[in-house]
């Protein structure tokens, strides 16, 4: 099956999550967006479109589905391309781990939109300031601290099971934002994150994932992502 | 089977989604920590009883499985309890609607906690005023206006398929949740979620919702969850 997938063009925002599974599994897919334009994404978010209505990119067409949320999506793709094991409580835990990504992710997003994600970064500094501040001293630590010991307690390095999951990959993604939005933060992280130091480096290994984040295909991140690098949100004490 | 749900006493807050869940298929549930006391759920989080960690309740206990995350205790309990229909389409539709809920409920919390959650609102008030006026007239209203066209494209009753549905129930507490926050943006709201309104009425009086909105087991909202009334917050203009 060709899947397309519809995210906005210029980051790589949560489109990405999904992007790599397609890409670790090679699958056949078309980002249609980066081809045509973010104006395709419109007709679906107004109800324009057959299938159930997207709130927000990303979204992903396999066949007749219209499919959204980030990680209702790579629980919909990872049972297909042998990304997950095949038991219910596997797949059950899995999405609990995703999910609880998600919630990591949204909240490094609020550290630069703390008070509205219609007002632009500089105009909520202040705010801003404050809120990185309590995520790098406090929410950074607990949740990577809860992956890490989510992994010990597993195999030591995998997320679900003892095979790569399409957790791993998000596990991945997740360090490589965090690193670039708060390089020092997470440096000072290092010695408690060597078990997803480890896992990333294996992913990033991987020949299909290797050969992905070496080409055009994978954006650098950037400021108008989810994952910014604003020296006054990171922590150089 | 037995079920133990693990939340917080004192407050709805997330897992109230999950109770509206067991309480409406009847299903046989201990909600523990009413019982025991919150002190029951701490060996959990610091990882020490078997099965995948939780990063937060709620949580449930399915037999040897401990499931985490809202929406995927939802997803889980749903299939086995008629509350979803069969198909893997519609459940993959369910959850996609389930975590959009989840994500206008963070956004409803980080209106009174828009910079921290180790702070009390009365330490973030100015902040909190901000991020409430951009979730009153910017958010809130694409929320609901996205879950009432998802009514009008479904059969304008329910959520997902001809029968009722986890997603219904989640949308009535939404809604009551909403309402008691902000009761004022709501009533301006009233027009544009007419089928919102039906459904939470039509759900309120589902017997065993009736029945248990009407024992003790049913906590009112207060200033310790995530729908809190400050009039600060609202907009009686």
């Amino acid at each position: 099956m060709r899947y397309e997938l519809y995210y906005w063009t210029g980051i790589q925002g949560r489109g990405e999550f999904v992007r790599l599974a397609l890409e670790d599994v090679g699958a056949d897919y078309a980002d249609v967006a980066r081809e045509q334009g973010d104006g395709v994404i419109l007709p679906f978010l107004r109800g324009e479109r057959p299938g159930v209505q997207p709130f927000a990119p990303p979204f992903l067409c396999a066949g007749r589905q219209v499919i959204a949320q980030t990680a209702n999506i790579l629980a919909f793709l990872a049972p297909r391309h042998g990304l997950v094991p095949t038991s219910a409580a596997s797949q059950c835990q899995a999405l609990q781990l995703q999910l609880t990504i998600t919630d990591i992710v949204a909240e490094a997003h609020d550290t630069h939109h703390p008070l509205s994600v219609e007002l632009y970064y500089e105009d909520q500094r202040a705010a801003a300031r404050k809120r990185a501040q309590a995520f790098r001293t406090s929410r950074l630590p607990k949740f990577l601290g809860y992956f890490e010991q989510a992994l010990e307690r597993n195999d030591g390095r995998h997320a679900i099971g003892r095979r790569h999951s399409y957790v791993d990959l998000s596990l991945f993604q997740l360090m490589a934002g965090l690193d670039y939005a708060f390089p020092y933060a997470m440096r000072r992280l290092q010695r408690q994150t060597r078990r997803l130091r480890a896992l990333s480096e294996r992913v990033a290994a991987r020949p299909r994932i290797a050969a992905y984040l070496d080409s055009p295909r994978r954006l650098a991140f950037n400021e108008d992502g989810i994952f910014r690098h604003y020296p006054a949100l990171d922590d150089a004490g």
